[in-house]
C-alpha cells in the first residue's frame, strides 16, 4: 500500500466519524498502519475536520519516530502505537468520545451483550479498563492508556472484541482497515445506546445466551461466516 | 405485477428504512411477494444500501428455491418465507434493528398499547417471541425465528398486529405492500420510543381502554374505516 | 383575509410541523379561522404532506358545514371547531403526536412549569384532560375531545395556556395565527422534553416560583411585554 | 478590531448556536466585546435568526449606553454587561436554552466532572446560581442574573470554568472570542447530556480524580498546553 493510499483511508475514516455523529469539535482520532513498512498514519492534532486534507495526515514509525514533519500528530498517538504493537492483526485504531459509549466509560460499566445487534459485532461484553494510577497519569498518561486497554482485553482475541472503554474517558475501537474500525466505532455507539435504554427499562437485565451470541458473531466473522456475498472481505 | 415492479417496490422499502433512520450499516432487510406467482423478492445479503439497485434484489419461490441467481439473498430469508406461508394476507415483510423496538426485544418486554398513536397502527400489545432453544439456535435458527413469530401472534389477526419482537434480537413488521410494511416499521419505532419514555416516567403505567384502542384502530383499518379520502387504499 | 391567504397560512403551518419533527407519517393537523367570515380552513384527511397543496386545504363553516367539497377534512375537525367556538380569541389550532408531549399525555401527567423556557410560552402547568367515558368514545368521540380540552383549560385564559394534553392521546395547541400555533406546538415539545428529563434526574422536582413564572411570561406576552422590537406582533 | 468585524463575529456566533441545535425559535443570544474601545455588540431582541444580518447587531457601551440605535438589544443585555465588567479576561458571552444544560439548571444540579470530555473544557463542576429573591426578580431581574453568576463562579478562574447554570433558567458560557464562547456552549451541552445519562445509569456516580481532571484540562489550556499545532490560539 502506498503512503498516499494509507493517508487517504485514514482521512476518510476520520471524516466518517464526524458524518456519523460520533465526533464533536476536534475530539476523536483515527489512524491506520501499513504492516509491510511499519508506517502509521494518524490525524494531526487540533486541525478542524472541515479543513483536513490527506496531506496533513501525519506519518510516524511504529516506535513513534516522525516520518513526515509538517504537523504534530494527535495527542493520543502513543495509545495507538501501543495497540498496534500489542495486536498484530489490527490495521487501524479509532478513538472517539461518542455519547453513549463515553457514558458507559464514565459510569465504569462494561457494555454487556444484551442482544444480537451487539453479537453481530462484539463476541461478549465490551471491556472497561481499570483506573490509571496517579503516577501513570502524571508521567506516561497516553502510553499507559494503551497499556490499560491491552490489559483489559487480556487473553481474548482482539479481532473478536474490537473495542474497549477507557475508564472515565471514552471508547477505542479497531479493525483490519480504517473503514472497518470506523464501522466498529459506529456499531459500538448504537449498541451502547441500546444497552443504556435496556438497562434503564429492565434493571438487572441479563446478557443473551452464549449460543445466541456465538450464532450471530460467527455468522458474520471467521472461517465459517455465511453473511454477505461470496468473496466479501467482511 | 411484473417481477420488475416487485423488485422496485422492495428496493424502495429497503431504502426507506435507511432514510427513516431505522437501519444502520447493513442491518435490516425488506421483502415482498407476488401472490399470483408465489415469487418473493428480497434484499441481497451484505450489499451496502447506497449501492443497491433493483437488479440486485433476489427473487426466490415461496419454498426458498432461487429464481434469480446473481446474488445471495438476505441471511434472514427463511424467516420471511415462514411468515409468507403462515400469513396469506400479507404482501411484504421488513426486519430492522431500529433502536427502541430492539430495546424492547432485548429487554424481553412486549410493547403495551399506552396511547392512541399505538392504537392507530396496532390493535393491542406488540407481542414478543419466546427464547429459542439451543437446538433451534444450532440447527434451524432462521426458520425457527419465523416459527416463534407465528407462535407469538397466535390466534390474533396478523393484519391487526402487523409486528412482533424477536426475543433478544429485534422487530419484524409486515403489511399488504412493501410501503405499508415500511410505514408499520416506522410507526413501531415511534410507538416503542414513546412507550419506553412513558414507562420510565410512570412505572406501572396501564394500557388505554379497549374502547379507546378500538375506536382508533377501526377508524383507520377495516370495512368501517373513516380516515383518509374515499377510495384510499389505507 | 382572503380564503386563499388563509389556506396558504394553514398549509404552511401543517408543513412546518413536519419540518420541525413534530409529525410523522400523516399524523397531525393544523387549521386556521377567518373570524370576519367564520370560515375555518383545515388539512385534508390522510393526504401525504409532501404532496399537499393550498388548494387541498378544506374550508368549512364554524358549525362544520363544508364550504369547499373537494376533499374530506381532517378526521379531527370537530375538535378544532369546539375550540374555535369556546375560545373566541384564537385564530388557529394544531394537533400533533409530538414525542414528549404525547408521552406526558399517555402517562396522564400535566407538564409542570419547571423553568423559564416553559414560562416564556405557558403561564403555568399545561393541563391534561380527564379520560372520556365509553359513551363519549362510542358516540361523539371527536367533539367530546374538544369539550374535554375546554373543560381542562377551565377558567384560565386560553391565550396564557395555549396548549392542552388529551389523556392517552396527545397535544393540541393554539394561537392567534397558524404560525403562532405552530411555534407553540414546537415549544410545547421542547418544554415537555426538558420536563421529562428533569423529572427523571430529580424525582419530586418542584415548579419555579410564581414570581419567576410571571416575570418571564409577562415579558413576552400582554400589554406590558418588553421582548422583541417595538411594533412586533409577538 | 473594527466594529464591523466585531458585529460579524457576533452574528456568526449567534448563527452557529442555531446550526449546532443549541437554540430553538428566538431563544439565545451571543455578544462580543472590543476591550480597546469598550464596545459591546449583541444580538437584537426577537429578530428571527434566518433574517439576521451583521447590520442588525446592536452596539452598546460597557455601561449599557446605546451606540447604535436601529434595533433594541437582546432583553438579556444587562446580564452580559455584568459578566464583561466582572471578568476582564473574557471577550464574548453566549446564553442558550440548550436542552441538557437547561435540564440541569431546572433541576438545580451543578454539572459534575464525570469524565475527560468535561475536563477538556471545564476544570471542575459547572456551577449553579442560587435562586434570585422576589425583590431581585421584580426590580432588577436581568442584572441580578449576572450578579448571581459572578457569585456562583466565586473565586474560581472564569477562564477555567467558562460556564454557569442560572437556577430555573439555563446556561451562560463565555470565552476569549465569540467563536470560543460558542464552542464552550456546544461542549457544555454535550457534557451535560453525558452527565445526565451517566447519573441515570449509575446513581451516586463520583467525579473523576483531580489528577485526571487537571491532566486533561491543562493539556488543552494554559501555558503548558500540548494540544493542537504550535502557535494555535486554542
Amino acid at each position: 500500500m502506498s503512503l498516499e493510499a494509507l493517508k487517504s483511508a485514514v482521512l476518510e475514516a476520520n471524516l466518517s466519524t464526524v458524518r456519523s455523529g460520533l465526533v464533536t469539535a476536534t475530539f476523536g482520532n483515527a489512524s491506520g498502519i501499513d504492516r509491510a513498512t511499519g508506517t502509521v498514519a494518524i490525524k494531526p492534532s487540533g486541525v478542524p475536520y472541515e479543513e483536513m486534507t490527506a496531506d496533513q495526515i501525519v506519518a510516524v514509525s511504529l516506535d513513534g519516530a516522525i516520518i513526515d514533519q509538517r504537523l504534530r500528530p494527535s495527542s493520543d498517538l502513543a495509545t495507538h502505537l501501543v495497540l498496534y504493537r500489542a495486536f498484530p492483526e489490527i490495521g487501524a485504531v479509532i478513538h472517539t468520545h461518542s455519547t453513549y459509549a463515553t457514558i458507559f466509560a464514565q459510569s465504569m460499566v462494561p457494555i454487556p451483550p444484551l442482544g444480537t445487534t451487539h453479537a453481530d459485532y462484539f463476541r461478549g461484553a465490551v471491556p472497561l479498563t481499570r483506573h490509571l494510577t496517579n503516577t501513570e497519569i502524571g508521567e506516561r498518561y497516553v502510553e499507559a492508556t494503551g497499556d490499560a486497554i491491552v490489559e483489559a482485553v487480556g487473553d481474548r482475541d482482539p479481532m473478536e472484541i474490537p473495542a474497549a472503554l477507557v475508564a472515565g474517558h471514552g471508547p477505542f475501537t479497531w479493525g483490519r482497515t480504517p473503514a472497518e474500525a470506523a464501522l466498529n466505532a459506529l456499531m459500538l455507539e448504537e449498541v451502547a445506546r441500546m444497552a443504556w435504554c435496556s438497562m434503564m427499562l429492565r434493571p438487572g437485565i441479563r446478557p443473551i445466551s452464549t449460543e445466541l451470541l456465538d450464532r450471530h458473531f460467527l455468522r458474520k466473522h471467521g472461517a465459517a461466516a455465511t453473511y454477505g456475498q461470496l468473496g466479501d472481505e467482511t
